[in-house]
């Protein structure tokens, strides 16, 4: 079928409409920051003019800020597999991961590895080197190579901290088999589902992890650095003292006491005060997202990420772009990625014409595919522009090459 | 001087115009939550509309995303008398207050106390419970009586967490004098600001402290959940390897390599993706404030809640009021707070009438003094209605009993 054919038969179509995207553009970077849905300004001007400047602190109660975590979390859920009062959105998503493999960790006083693969998504193992050197030679951050992992698992492990899609190839790990394969082993199991959550469909509830973290300003379309999102399985959730113990975690926080304790459920992975206003943005993004049926949308992902790969076979084959994405759609998230020598000019060069993707270092140009705003003639329309890059020879110039930018 | 006479002399008064209030209210709760700056909705809508939805992920750079939380860091710094480079804002105060502590016990590992004291403000003790449980016996989160804390600094102290201003009392601390107190025992010191930044004067170069955290939401009027700050003494910055050890506090986060190197100094303590919405609204409120003179806004603070105590004081020897806050103008902060048995249900009294304060367990009505937009009229007017309110006996009704709020 012919792009055009497979965009009229669409249903997933009336969704672009709901997004406010700009013009002469052709955006594919949604699994980096997701598209402004339309009625997000409104809200946020609701939440700023009305129940900031008119209802004032009495919005805490009156406007629902209060519960807003947790009711942000419970759609989150539905959108994950998880349960009402297994999710809270708050904070990033790194602070989550901390609370994640601390709380794992006080789970198995006994072990002390904090295992991962190399070239997991940084953030994730930083932070598990944080841990390492805060608990002063107790823990150790220990990485191996991807294809090692499973084996890795062994009984000095206390829990296992991996991305269900990679950020660089989007090839998703197998969520059920290796929790399975955690638990045999005795450990508990942190999936970091940044690149998954709105782009494919997530089971938790079947796959039956202990943690889970992920990100709301990539496909759930909740602005940039939108809060995050933190799953504790239910049977975890009273068993777990907070690192973070703040007191918006706490059992009763305006009761002032000097002791902490913490609330029953998933609110006591709350810290801080939440930001309000980013999560105003969140929830509308969010709201967006359950309107639409994650199997529909995973089909169109995979439409559209097939066209794609269906496209760049010439550029592979002329042109030194590798797939670096499973060509399998089982496997394959909702991006697809190539490496290419020069893909950061390159990239730089579809940029200015109007051709959004990224570029990952040291050699990845990724594009990512969200079926609530992406078209299939977009889809071939980027590909005519990158093709037209390459045979022009447009990328090779110096300002495509300065290394200016950061994301 | 009559009220109104002080109004007319007020230099402070126009800033008033700056924020929009809404009608028939008198808010003495900014320092719970400060009022909407006139400028923030605007600004809102440019971040949400422009720079999001038309710039996209190239807003990192083109709408100086990432560099937000230095430079308004670097803003927050001139209210606080620190320098450029030793302040960012990020994250919640709670999650500031662990990553003060832990770098404080990072510079003392042969100390592990950390001290406070018994009623300071919720969340910075139980952080510190959390650090101590996190280190399984091996760090005591110690609290004493406030008026113990400075004998109680010894040779078992690695580090002093305080609060300049009280939330509940409004006394001011000594931060010079505490700070040497900590210092000639050889621990560091980190102080809440939350009370105080925007309220009164603060002098970090000159009492020379280690760390110090505070608040965006109150007096600094960044809305709700605002992002919180963090001060690292420069000196401290390269010598403390943080334990939330997160992406966006990397050397080089788009290198994407396996191994945390952290950034020379304070945006190492940067952890997960910045909340680029919660801080455009706090540019707002930071810019507002730069433009009033701070010793200005101190003195106008003095004159309001000095103001407030003299008209209070009939009620005081009528109605069983008993002020809870210092005299001595030198001792006070920028609020003024009485005991009183009945004050859960005279608050929501005086609430329903458009005059708002908060309350706090267990007996504490509070009243919040913020120069920018509060007029000495207001302050009369507030006092009028609470001796209305306790001369008609007309808190005294079931809705006004009941415990149904949570702020």
């Amino acid at each position: 079928m012919t792009p055009e054919a497979l965009d009229a038969a669409d249903v997933l179509a009336p969704f672009r409409q709901r997004f406010t995207l700009p013009a002469e553009t052709i955006y594919l970077d949604g699994n980096s920051l997701g598209a402004l849905p339309r009625d997000t300004a409104a809200r946020m001007a609701e939440a700023v003019r009305s129940e900031w400047g008119e209802g004032l602190i009495r919005s805490w109660n009156d406007a629902g800020w209060v519960d807003a975590p947790g009711r942000i979390g419970d759609k989150i859920a539905r959108l994950i597999g998880a349960g009402p009062g297994e999710v809270i959105a708050c904070d990033s998503t790194s602070v989550n991961v901390f609370k994640a493999l601390t709380g794992a960790l006080s789970l198995a006083p006994e072990r002390r590895v904090i295992l991962s693969e190399r070239g997991n998504f940084p953030t994730d193992v930083y932070m598990m080197q944080g841990i390492a050197a805060l608990g002063g030679g107790q823990v150790e951050a220990r990485l191996v190579e991807p294809g090692a992992l499973e084996d890795a698992i062994d009984q000095t492990v206390a829990v296992v901290l991996v991305t269900q899609v990679h950020y660089k190839t989007g090839r998703v790990r197998d969520m059920a088999g290796l929790t399975r394969r955690a638990h045999e082993a005795g450990a508990t199991i942190v999936w970091d589902l940044s690149h998954s959550a709105g782009a494919i469909p997530v089971d938790l509830a079947g796959a039956g992890p202990d943690f889970a973290v992920g990100c709301g300003y990539k496909y759930l379309n909740g602005g940039p650095g939108a809060p995050a999102f933190l799953y504790v399985a239910r049977r975890h959730q009273n068993r777990v003292m907070p690192a973070l113990s703040g007191w918006f975690g706490h059992a009763d926080p305006f009761a002032f006491d000097d002791t902490y304790r913490p609330a029953e459920g998933v609110g006591r992975f709350l810290v801080g005060t939440p930001s309000v206003l980013g999560l105003a943005a969140l929830e509308v993004g969010v709201d967006l997202f359950l309107e639409a049926d994650m199997a529909t949308v995973r089909a169109k992902s995979l439409s559209l990420s097939g066209l794609f790969i269906e496209r760049m076979a010439p550029l592979c084959a002329g042109h030194g772009f590798r797939l670096a994405s499973p060509e399998n759609p089982a496997e394959r998230g909702s991006q697809v990625s190539y490496s290419h020598p020069e893909g950061y000019a390159i990239m730089r060069a579809l940029i200015a014409r109007g051709v959004i993707g990224d570029f990952r270092a040291p050699d990845i140009v990724r594009f990512g595919f969200t079926p609530l705003y992406t078209s299939h003639a977009d889809v071939a329309a980027a590909v005519a522009v990158l093709a037209e890059v390459m045979e022009t020879g447009a990328w090779d110039r110096p300002e495509y090459r300065s290394r200016a930018a950061v994301t």
